[in-house]
């Protein structure tokens, strides 16, 4: 296993093409590390400045008076080879070279590529990249992903691996906006060196990490991933968004990150038989990755449906059917306990066979009223989806983590509006009380996590 | 035909339940209409109150002095039949019945609706559920259903009827959210009376409906739906969700509207072969309302796909792929066109043969850029979907639309980061250049915009 723990944690950064000029990416770099959470030691290097930001600028890597173990690499392609040549000399641990223009535009780009490669072995340099968007840690204050904070109050056990800026950056922004907490993310783009295998590795025997997730392309050692996914999925979740599926889709990944996809109903089946949770886009995989932050996976398939939204009620029934859920109707005894829950709370409402659709809730202690119906029916079920209106606060994601915790059985809920919602669903995430935006996207996830979970006890 | 124009343009509505506690329904719609932007004579009736917000209270129906239009009926089930004579004898055009316990609750219920119904025939009122939402009409100003503007200022031409107040909300909510902008909206319930037919003949006939949104759990007169959107069809988009497909969602839909569901697939054949544009869930209901908000349907398979987001590009190259659209490759004349507009100005690209991945924009006129780069590649096919970052303006907008206009080819759009520009998404749509959140989404729309269209030329 390739060590990891100077990437996601550096107590020295070099950022190569570091810049004053403003339109630069090497300006924006050297000034989110300079202004942020980082605190280790930082060397701008730019032969053609002396101090950038108020720091001096080395002429080349190999200047630096102390050790580097991170350098954030953004310069022309063709100098590249011999940035890296410096860093080997210099005993660099990790480069991330963001700068594209290599195997992804052909013959020449991958002998440029080749070089560099050369030049990282000779002295043992790591390299993450070319043609990426760099590293997220929130252990060590780096962000070079996505407009999200990245400091210690954000950290969380969330880890992502994209061979995409595009879903790396989009992983990062929507999944912190639905609640998902990151530890430590990479673009990995071309993977010349350092490939998702050994990221699969690393992050599967990371105790700071709980959930894996991954955009790929093309894998480079395929049996391998295999081999890892299958001991990692065994505790941690493991999520995969494998695209360039289609004739059109290659050649698109091509010339993207130069990978070669291969025959993807075999590889599904394979990545499923190594308990790999299969996402089909981007929304499905941050759904998938919100749904694993639950500390708990569902048992069996006997759900409970608590709605107060009739056509939510429907959705979540239909939805229910065509995913193979038993939407097991409660015992005499259960729906008695929930009619005196309800009676002279609500107005009339249809027997409570589950789903239990109260039409309406009360208008005062809300959150209490609907724990105490979700204490009766998950009693008799696996796992429990919760459609209902407002609310979303401190008191009810508690009171339901502590109901989950309790039982043993997972959780999950559905604000009747989205749209006005998006602060309470974080909330609940955040709790490990999923949250989604339809009862679909709820159910089609646990799915996936009952899927890992008889994964797990089959093994 | 039933004509519904005084249903969405009341020259007078009386609001019975109105009530001054602000815990009541009765108290919201009441205020809603008074401080609202209805400007025809409003009438509170309420036997227990003489005045409300400065309006006199009536005690029943009968005592209005003037004409009734539309009654906006929220008391109690049990009181509901006695109200509904009074409107029957008043001579009341219209009545909205928003309280629910009736057909939903079984046989008691049942009978009950019958009683009300048999009331308001013997007057000649029509009947909109019970239990139901009601209804939204920028015409009038009414809004009942959501927390959405409903004035002239917002008005739009799509219309949307659901027989499920959560469906009905969610997509005023999501949807204005998303740029679609609504004339008339029904929330119909139990369709006691009035039935999604009548609606759909309705809007298909109506000048300012461009678009009609169906939610409904069953039919009454299926035939006849299928009738009627065989002809609407053709020159308006009809998308329809329809939900209660499984034996559980039956179950629930008939304790939410008591509705009795029938055979889903041979349902769902049926109307497809009448035209009608089918939704799995809320989210992709949605999705196809943005979509065929598009002045212009696509006339073929040709796909263009100009991104700047590789991991977008391989995205939409799947999609595209597993859809049946053509992404073809851009003849030698084109794709030197663009390298023409590409090179100097933007770093070295893979072959632009399309998708045209440009990896990275300039950071200057960039609006100018893609619209150039849209108008040359738009010219080889039949629909061209952007994948790009930023500057979703007025420029931008305005700039795709009359491209749109002059090459009468769709345009579809989607954001780098949908979670920072879901107001350029809003303003996109609303210029009829519909935007998505991811590629799949965008796509799996324009495919039944496609089918839509070939339903029209095969008619």
């Amino acid at each position: 296993m390739v060590d990891l723990d100077r990437l996601f944690n550096p107590l020295s950064v070099a950022v190569v093409g570091a810049s004053n000029d403003v339109r630069k990416t090497g300006h924006r770099y050297i000034t989110n590390l300079a202004k942020g959470s980082y605190s280790g030691e930082l060397y701008p290097v730019n032969p053609g400045e002396s101090e950038i930001l108020g720091l001096t600028s080395y002429q080349r890597v190999t200047d630096i008076p102390g050790d580097v173990d991170l350098a954030i690499v953004t310069v022309p392609a063709r100098i590249v080879p011999k940035v890296i040549s410096d860093c080997s000399r210099k005993g660099v641990r990790f480069a991330v070279v963001h700068t594209a223009g290599f195997a992804e535009l052909g013959v020449e780009g991958a002998g440029l590529q080749e070089q560099m490669i050369e030049q990282a072995q000779s002295g043992g340099t790591r390299i993450i990249g070319p043609n990426c968007m760099g590293i997220y840690s929130t252990q060590a204050g780096i962000n070079t992903v996505a407009p999200v904070p990245a400091t210690q109050e954000d950290a969380g056990t969330v880890a992502f691996v994209g061979q995409s800026g595009w879903a790396t950056e989009n992983v990062l922004g929507i999944g912190y906006e639905r609640g998902l907490r990151f530890g430590k993310v990479v673009s990995i783009g071309n993977q010349s060196d350092l490939t998702v295998e050994d990221l699969l590795e690393y992050f599967g025997n990371d105790d700071n990490t709980s959930v894996i997730g991954i955009y790929i392309e093309g894998m480079k050692r395929g049996r391998e991933f295999l081999r890892i996914a299958r001991e990692v999925s065994r505790k941690k979740a493991v999520v995969v968004w494998k695209a360039g599926r289609s004739e059109y889709g290659v050649r698109a990944a091509m010339s993207h990150t130069g990978s070669i996809a291969g025959d993807s109903i075999a590889a599904d089946a394979a990545l499923m038989q190594s308990g790999v949770v299969l996402a089909r886009d981007l929304e499905h995989l941050i759904d998938l990755m919100v749904g694993f932050t639950s500390p708990v996976l569902p048992a069996g398939n006997r759900l409970g449906l608590l709605v107060e939204a009739g056509g939510g009620s429907v959705a979540g029934s239909d939805s229910a059917a065509a995913l193979g859920f038993d939407l097991c109707t409660l015992s005499t005894e259960t729906q008695q306990e929930l009619i005196g829950i309800l009676s002279g709370v609500i107005p009339p409402f249809a027997p409570p066979r589950n789903p239990v659709d109260i039409v309406w809730g009360p208008s005062v202690n809300r959150s209490s009223f609907f724990l105490r119906c979700s204490r009766v029916i998950v009693k008799e079920v696996d796992a429990l989806l919760v459609v209902n209106y407002r609310e979303y606060d401190d008191e009810f994601a508690v009171g339901l983590a502590k109901l989950r915790d309790e039982v043993n059985k997972t959780i999950l809920i559905v604000p009747g509006h989205s749209f006005e919602n998006r602060k309470g669903m974080e909330l609940m995430t955040r709790h490990g009380v999923p949250s989604f935006t339809i009862p679909e996207r709820a159910l089609g996830t646990l799915q996936s996590m009952l899927r890992l979970s008889r994964y797990r006890s089959d093994y």
